[in-house]
C-alpha cells in the first residue's frame, strides 16, 4: 500500500487528536495545508506553540486572560454582588453570549467525578469563599452542567457554602424551541416543577 | 462581548481556514489545543512548519516522495508501459486504494481551465512525451475528473499525444451501489453509450 510521505502522516496523526476529526478528515485538512504559502504555515505553526503562553489564567476569577489584565475582574460595571460559578473558562463565553448576566465569574477548575478520581480537592473552593466574603457577595449563581456530576458538584457547594450567601442554580426545562412530543422525560420532569405563575404582563 | 485572548483568535482563524471548518468547529478544535501538553503542541507546530520541506516532489513522476527517494518509481514490479496520468500528486492515493492499477503514474499538475487562467504551459507535458518514447510505453490511461476541466484536458492530451501510444480514459457510468432512480442524466447517458456485453462468465 503505498504510504503518503512521513511530514503528512505526522500531520495527520496530530489533526486526528482534534474533536470529531476522523482519518478522512485529517487527510483533507493535511493535503490542504500543503497548498498554503510557507509563510501561513510558519504562523499557523507559531500559533500552535505559543498558544499556552498567550492564554493566561486569572489569579481571581480563573477566566482566561491577556497578559495586561483581565477584561472581567477590571469591568467595574459588572455587579459584584452576583457571582456566577461554572466548571471552566469556556462556559464564561457561552454565558457572555446570551447578554443576560451582568455580574462576576469565578470559575471552579471543573466538576466532581469520583468515577474519574475528581474530588473536592482539585476546586477551587477556599478562594471562592474568601471572595464571598471579602466582596459581600449576594447571591452565588451555580452556573453548572444538568449532568450528574453537574448535580453532584452543586450539591458539595450547596453544603459548602450555606450562611454565607445566597446560593441559586440555573432552570432546567424546555430548551427553547423544542416540542412536547420529542422532549425527554428527565427535563419534562424538571419543567414541571419549576413550573412558574403565567401571566400576560410577565 | 467577551473576546477570547489574542492567541486563541489567532489559532481560530488559522483552523478556519481549512476545508469544511467554520467559526464553531475553529473554537472547538483551538479550545481542545488549549487541553494538549505543552510537548503535543510543540511536534504539531513543528509538523506544521516543517510540511513543505518533507514532501518532495518527484522529478520524474511528479508524485511526493521521501527525500529517500520515490517508492513508486523505484518498484520495479510496477509495468512501465502503462502510464495513468493523474491532475495531481493525490489522486494517486485515491488510486492506490482500489489496487486495481499496477502500472506507473505521472503527474500533470493541474487541469485545463480557461476560466482560472490554466492554460497548457501550466501543465507538464513535454517530459511525459519523453517518458513515453524512452519507456516505449503501450497504453497512457487518462486518470482525470469527469469534469468539463478533466474532459477539456483529455481532449487535449489526446491530440498532443496521438500517434505515440494507444490512448484510453476512465469509464464512465453508475457508481457501485447507485439507484437508477436516483442517478443523474449525464452518468445514465454515458453508462448507455458505454455498456458492455454482459455473460455469466463474466
Amino acid at each position: 500500500m503505498l504510504q503518503y510521505p512521513q511530514a503528512l502522516i505526522r500531520l495527520i496523526a496530530h489533526f486526528k487528536k482534534l474533536p470529531g476529526v476522523g482519518q478522512k478528515s485529517a487527510e483533507r485538512f493535511a493535503l490542504h495545508l500543503l497548498d498554503w504559502k510557507e509563510g501561513d504555515l510558519f504562523q499557523m505553526s507559531e500559533a500552535v506553540s505559543t498558544l499556552k503562553a498567550g492564554v493566561i489564567t486569572c489569579e481571581c476569577c480563573g477566566a482566561w486572560r491577556e497578559a495586561s489584565g483581565c477584561s472581567l475582574c477590571e469591568d467595574n460595571t459588572r455587579d459584584s454582588s452576583l457571582i456566577a460559578v461554572v466548571a471552566t473558562p469556556k462556559e464564561i463565553y457561552t454565558i457572555e453570549q446570551t447578554g443576560q448576566f451582568r455580574g462576576r465569574y469565578y470559575v471552579l477548575g471543573g466538576l466532581l467525578s469520583p468515577m474519574q478520581g475528581r474530588s473536592p480537592d482539585t476546586l477551587r473552593i477556599e478562594p471562592l469563599k474568601e471572595q464571598i466574603i471579602k466582596q459581600s457577595v449576594g447571591e452565588i449563581i451555580l452556573a453548572l452542567d444538568a449532568t450528574i456530576e453537574g448535580d453532584a458538584t452543586s450539591l458539595f457547594l450547596q453544603r459548602e457554602l450555606s450562611g454565607m450567601s445566597a446560593i441559586s442554580r440555573l432552570a432546567f426545562g424546555l430548551p427553547i424551541g423544542s416540542a412536547l412530543e420529542y422532549i425527554d422525560e428527565g427535563s419534562l420532569s424538571e419543567a414541571f416543577i419549576g413550573r412558574r405563575p403565567y401571566s400576560l404582563a410577565q
